[in-house]
């Protein structure tokens, strides 16, 4: 029985009530979407992973001083976060054209950047989450200048951090989507990371063979997702369940 | 007999070498085009009008203090200017809700924006000219920081003086385009003002009728472009020839 108040859902996750004030819990579906939900289907495991891989990430950011919503992971498909007002822009990070980027400014797909760039979407799926600059954010009231300066600080140690991170096991992180909320603690606001940090919303290579072990593999139908989310999970050391253990955890009841 | 050297076509403007070096001329065509070049019609006298309009505009910003490529006006339909090293961006500024902010951001047109937002858009016609952000034009060394800033300050003082303007002879200014470039001068490089400013490139409504007075006649098939320019000149006082005037002056020779 499940008993929690839902308070969003969304293509990949459900938060709901957490056990305390200020704490919500995140619930990792199996469900894969792109093209803004029009391709969607369900891999069964990719949820367990996603929250194992996801866990991992934010509890080394936490450790180097990175401030996140995670607290804890409750079981095979939840976590205990802490609850914020999500900022409405997705932050991309990009090391390498791809995606998006090569489309817009017609770059070959895997050309390394200059520098490291960092892109903002405003969170609208009716409007296609469009590119927006710092200009909207802030004539808009998305976020603050200072809020700015801290989400794009943030993003780059995320970068500095994952980058590190993958390259330790083979992997190039080609780019990342980030998500940041304000956090209301002791008469003080603080910007936090927040959301998920898993295959889904980086773009990770192998960096022998160029293997594609992230979403890419559904959006652009190479098949393997789940093998290459786990192996993934395998480089970085996280145990990884048998496949029987993938398919189990409390499923979610719509 | 036009023996001068093309250096460039545009879509609405062609420039020559100039008498003397780090000189051009700027001359005016009657090419009408939108949606990047797919419509195209030849207004005659268009090309007289923006002239005068723009040397107006141009001459009133260089009084102001506000560096310009514009040196003085030729004749009908040419302008020497100074030549510069064109920054690959064209800056947007907006007050007020229309174009492309409206589909891209959901607003509705007419809608009085937070604030005065500055909008870039890499100037390449076959990628049609993406919005791009700061991120963008620095990681790839379109401009510096330190050109951006210069930019955007002109930018603003542009703004500043054309909404007073404008506003002045009972004209909204909803939005307009700018172009700048960099002036290499006594062992110096400035940002400068380039391109032009006429009812091509800026949004213009009559405060009292909300009748559009610029391009968008054109581009949304309204009707009535030339007279909507002369209206614009009139109003600003600009000494608008006859009908017959306007049709005469050198005609580009293709």
């Amino acid at each position: 029985m499940n008993r929690r108040r839902k308070i969003y859902e969304g293509k990949a996750k459900v938060l709901y009530e957490g056990p305390e004030p200020g704490t919500l819990v995140q619930y990792f579906k199996d469900d894969a979407t792109a093209g803004n939900g029009k391709k969607h289907e369900i891999v069964d495991g990719k949820g367990v992973l996603n929250n194992r891989i996801s866990e991992f990430i934010f509890t080394k950011l936490n450790g180097l001083g990175i401030p996140t919503h995670f607290v804890r992971r409750m079981n095979m498909r939840e976590q205990l976060i802490k609850e914020v007002e999500i900022i409405p822009i997705e932050i991309v990070v990009r090391n390498v054209a791809a995606g998006s980027l090569v489309k817009r400014l017609g770059l070959e797909q895997g050309t390394q950047l200059p520098r490291s760039i960092i892109e903002f979407y405003y969170k609208d799926d009716a409007l296609g989450d469009p590119l927006v600059s710092e200009e909207h954010i802030t004539a808009f009231g998305w976020a603050t200048p200072p809020e700015l300066d801290d989400i794009m600080s943030l993003a780059i140690r995320v970068n500095d951090f994952l980058t590190g991170l993958f390259m330790g096991v083979g992997i190039q992180l080609v780019d990342f989507k980030i998500e940041c909320g304000r956090l209301y603690e002791n008469d003080m606001m603080r910007i936090i990371l927040a959301d998920e940090i898993s295959p889904d919303n980086c773009r990770l290579w192998d960096v022998k063979t160029r293997n594609k072990l992230d979403k890419d593999r559904f959006r652009e139908d190479l098949g393997g997702m789940l093998d290459a989310y786990r192996e993934v999970a395998q480089r970085l050391g996280i145990l990884v369940e048998t496949d029987n253990a993938l398919t189990t955890g409390p499923r979610l009841v719509q």
